[in-house]
């Protein structure tokens, strides 16, 4: 039987792979991966985490090991409340749905809005894996470009016009305001409430995907979008960043009508998260262990920042540029007009044994091909500066033959 | 903003709440509830469980908190692949994936292949949750009858004869071959084989739930379908009646082309399942715990299957039939036409304080009013000898009531 015959629409629409290719290379001992936003293992408090671990066990183990509530834990999700509260979004549990981690709340979010042919208007870059998951539901997908300042309210404006001259809507707008994924950007807060209000103004819900917010190295945070308009976003949410991804956890903070609709779609996505899991985080939450490792973790990426900059001042050639993260995993570089980061990864893998994702996996429509996403999170501070140092001569090669071509 | 107006199609095709009642009538503790298909939580082994989990966080903790592979843990696909193979499918790495449980297996296979309108081959009556996930993308589905031998094959046939003649086909099959939720029915061999070659013969793939399999009292187990016919055949297996439901695991087998296309919809689904989860699966697998908690967990069912039978003879009014199990969680139970337990559960649980799973919620036309499902595998054995008393009574009643009305 020919399987392939029988699959559906929208497999062709999730497009390729990059990110499990992304995924493979960083496996690979012998390759330097600035790809993948993966967490320094050495963040975990491991010791603390076995403890309570035991204490979880002993105390509610029997529990721990059944089905839970669709939503989540009660005590978790009034956990989550009191921590989507602190924020800046003033939250009830009945406001709050946990997920199996991030991914799974864009999805679900998607799932219950999305119709085939329906808009989402994207940052330009966006989020892989939301583009994955918008593309998957058959989405059409708007971009609006970002600056230095995060996502441009005048080209947002301009798109929300000519939609409604159109007689239409966007469903919702998805963005990641701080630390963004993949251009690392943080929109301040006169331009957050610009972007709210025109969100408002033009009746389209935000998507506020919060997963970087908490690794902040300096300066002052602005307000969440939800803490503007508490009823035209939801928030998702991850414990990817602050407790680890192997738990597989993460949350939706909306109005209790959303939150009601997205229950009754979880029944057909997992039943329920990890209730172990909820119970064990629950445990560590309360103990102060999620906020201690995320201070933890902060001071680890606030020096592998530091690196990165230098590193990136001492070995890039001229005409290429990055921003500087005040938080978050990333940085993101351009380079001159012309030069392909996915034809030139394969170059990095082969001659340099270095890995980073190509500008086009973040792009709507695949552009961005000449920037790239490069992540300091995971490797070593000295493989960081080799890492650098490697790409930096990938690079120089590549504007050199560009300059050739043109 | 109103929000409801923004919804998706799928939404409204996702229908009640009937399992979320479910859900949360059985956590009143003033109710016995037969309506959620539990595990009992003394089948836990939790000393060995604890102990084998701080081997794992001390010997593999840095890694198991960090994400996984998309397919799966190498080594835990491998243990799952030799488990599929003794189950009666040889199976290698690479046709097989984990998943965050049987839901989110089912989920997968319905997203990959289900286009809106296209059908989908269910039983009358089939499980809940793969109703709510073939209705969330919006198949078609059409029925084929149980007997007390399971799918009837005649039935079957007709349905595949009747799409063949309009010109169509379904996308797929689904069966719970064995010890079916909520039938609690076995398929014999005979009947399997002529299944498989109609599946075969009409181009129809089957999706073989093998969620009860293990939980076998007494007798041979019949060949899995995809024993049968591994290349028609894509089994989707959790982990939540061998090991627990709290540690979200399942896993699917199938075809190498397959698996490469559902791993590129997991992306979008939740990324990876737990890793700490499978590394604790896996380290449990590998000391013999999953197949000596299963062993334990089967001599408790069985205890409290002949419970169940014991009280049901005693108590149940005439008219009254039910399935005798030999495996599994459930009886399913057929009352006197005309009384419809969807309305006397409100009764049962005002009245009488217990509760069950009405027919209607396993059929894809809301039909089988007059049946139920019990569960057994939940309460304690003295409180399901109490419970089905006081279902009795409440069916004695219905059932006059019903006499006096025709």
């Amino acid at each position: 039987m020919k399987w392939n015959t029988g699959f559906a629409h929208r497999v062709s629409a999730m497009g390729n792979s990059d990110v499990l290719k992304m995924l493979l290379l960083s496996e690979r001992p012998d390759i330097i991966s600035l790809a993948g936003g993966l967490p320094d293992p050495a963040i975990y408090l491991l010791d603390e985490i076995s403890e309570v671990t035991r204490q979880v066990l002993e105390k509610d183990g029997r529990a721990a090991f059944g089905y839970g509530a669709i939503a989540g834990l009660t005590p978790f999700r009034d956990w989550l409340a009191q921590r989507t509260t602190q924020m800046g979004r003033p939250t009830k549990r009945a406001e709050i749905m946990v997920t199996t981690g991030g991914v799974a709340a864009i999805d679900l979010v998607t799932k219950v809005f999305i119709n085939p042919g329906d808009t989402i208007i994207v940052g330009e870059p966006t989020y892989t894996a939301a583009l994955h998951i918008f593309r998957s539901y058959e989405a059409k997908l708007i971009g609006v470009p970002l600056d230095d300042q995060g996502m441009k309210p005048e080209a947002l404006e301009q798109v929300l016009a000519d939609l409604k001259r159109q007689g239409t809507r966007a469903k919702f707008l998805y963005m990641v305001p701080s630390f963004h994924n993949p251009a690392s950007v943080t929109i301040p807060e006169d331009r957050r409430r610009r972007i709210s209000n025109l969100a408002r103004e033009y009746s389209v819900p935000i998507i506020e995907d919060t997963a970087y917010r908490p690794i902040r190295f300096e300066g002052i945070a602005p307000p969440m979008m939800a803490e503007l308009d508490p009823e035209n976003v939801i928030t998702v949410n991850t414990m990817s960043k602050i407790l680890n991804p192997g738990i597989r956890l993460g949350w939706v903070a909306a109005p209790e009508e959303i939150i009601e609709t997205l229950v009754l779609a979880k029944q057909g996505q997992d039943q329920c998260s990890s209730t172990i899991g909820q119970y064990l985080a629950l445990a560590l939450g309360e103990r102060g262990l999620v906020d201690k490792q995320t201070k933890v973790a902060t001071g680890i990426y606030r020096r592998k920042r530091d690196v990165t900059l230098a590193a990136l001042e001492k070995y890039m050639p001229e005409r290429v540029s990055w921003t500087r993260p005040e938080g978050g995993f990333y940085t993101w570089m351009t380079l001159p007009k012309g030069v392909d980061t996915a034809v030139e990864l394969d170059r990095a893998v082969a001659e340099e044994h270095v890995a980073y994702t190509p500008g086009s996996a973040f792009h709507h429509q695949r552009k961005a091909e000449n920037c790239l996403r490069l992540s300091y999170s995971y490797v070593s501070e000295a493989q960081l500066e080799e890492g650098i140092s490697r790409l930096a001569r990938i690079i120089a090669r590549a504007i050199g033959r560009n300059n050739d071509q043109s």
